[in-house]
């Protein structure tokens, strides 16, 4: 029997002019993909190539099915938007692995990384992340809403610029309201924040306001944040927006 | 005169199966390239396209330059390793812009991300950036390493899994065992360490030990470190690599 294979793909945030060489030669090779529907709509469609589309929340059994089906001798492709290891379907699948039947620790996994959706905010209005930075989960599905809110104070005090992942979603409408709340409580009011949404898409959003006027509200859930440091600055632009960007020199207090 | 344009072009780790289709075009469409010198040699040359490469410490003054060609109308392209937003030429481009002639806030300015080191280091071991995580520079060249050695404290308080760029140098061989230890005395010894050299090139090697077992020796200039939280865990295979990587679900303290 052939050697398993499975790679776990990067499709970076939209559109193929995002996706790296070595992602599109992995859906190339791959008889079966698996992934999260809206993520598998945007592969162009290949005889013979199986698909295997999946809800948002299943990612443990689409790992385990795409991992049964690659231990069966195939190669397939787990699909992720932005980069697989940043709040994707990597851990899910590694999760899955460690829990799983010995057959899966023995499978070729190639994981392929891609253009995360900090990285092309950032790009889009300037270089942000241009210094230190952190980036976090606001979801608290899987951790205590506690945990975050810790994290939030202690990256304030350490002078990090930060991005949010999963701001919003219908469950917890209010949590992004008091993240800024928190933050607010220790950064300058006048700290650039920049909500990206559906960048690298046709229905791309931008908008930087200052931290005093952040609301939940200018969020959805396809949004990433970007919240500047105190160090964080615009340079105004006639005709054009500003740029936002992090000196490279910084805490000189 | 043509409107000038400048383009930042992140190049990704190492070879071309890493850049986006839209640097390729970008790197196309201009007329001129600047870069410091190793990564301008990674581009094909360019029947008229004309390279104007330069020593590493020179980022302002090869900032300005290009600038200054762009204004004049032409389209030039700005490269760099990785992704330029992330501790590389977008931070230095934009404080030229903002010390500069107002004619340079004119110019049309696309900065085209890439895989930052952090991603590809990650995605050849697994998953270590699967949660909260932030990314800092261990150089001081540009801040006080006071500032550094606090942001590694309030860092490991919040329990981001940590990846560091220019981890050393040869005029600070010592200060990577400094913020090891900085790092052995908030998180346990077992926590994993992952030094990934010139990850993305053909001499590219990976090398995970116990924060315990972690040296300075250990890492290069072209080293990209990434220090696991306390929930990273290890996931042994026989006769391959063990993968690391960090659960989604943390922090259940």
């Amino acid at each position: 029997m052939a050697k398993g294979k499975l790679f776990i793909v990067g499709l970076g945030p939209g559109e193929a002019r995002y996706l790296i060489p070595e992602a599109s030669d992995a859906l190339s090779e791959a008889e079966a993909l698996y992934g999260y529907q809206p993520y598998l709509e945007r592969i162009p469609a290949r005889e013979g190539q199986a698909r295997h589309p999946s809800d948002n929340r299943e990612e443990l059994v689409r790992a385990g099915a795409a991992l049964a089906h690659a231990a069966g001798g195939a190669r397939v492709a787990m699909v992720s938007g932005g980069d697989p290891g940043v709040f994707a379907m990597a851990a899910a699948v590694i999760e899955a692995i460690e829990a799983g039947p010995a057959e899966w620790r023995a499978l070729d996994l190639v994981i392929v990384p891609g253009i995360t959706a900090m990285l092309a905010v950032a790009a889009k209005c300037g270089a942000p992340l241009g210094h230190d930075f952190c980036a976090i989960s606001l979801s608290d599905n899987l951790k205590p809403w506690e945990v975050i809110e810790k994290r939030l104070r202690l990256a304030a005090q350490a002078g990090f610029a930060m991005a949010f992942y999963n701001p919003v979603s219908k469950a917890r409408p209010h949590q992004l309201d008091t993240a800024f709340d928190i933050l607010r409580a220790e950064l300058p009011v006048g700290v650039p924040v920049i909500f990206g949404r559906a960048v690298g898409r046709p229905d791309e959003r931008m908008r930087v306001v200052p931290l005093g006027h952040a609301r939940g509200h200018m969020a959805d859930m396809a949004t990433c944040i970007i919240v500047g440091s105190p160090e964080t600055r615009l340079v105004e632009r006639p005709g054009l927006p500003a740029l936002v960007y992090t000196p490279r020199r910084a805490g000189d207090e």
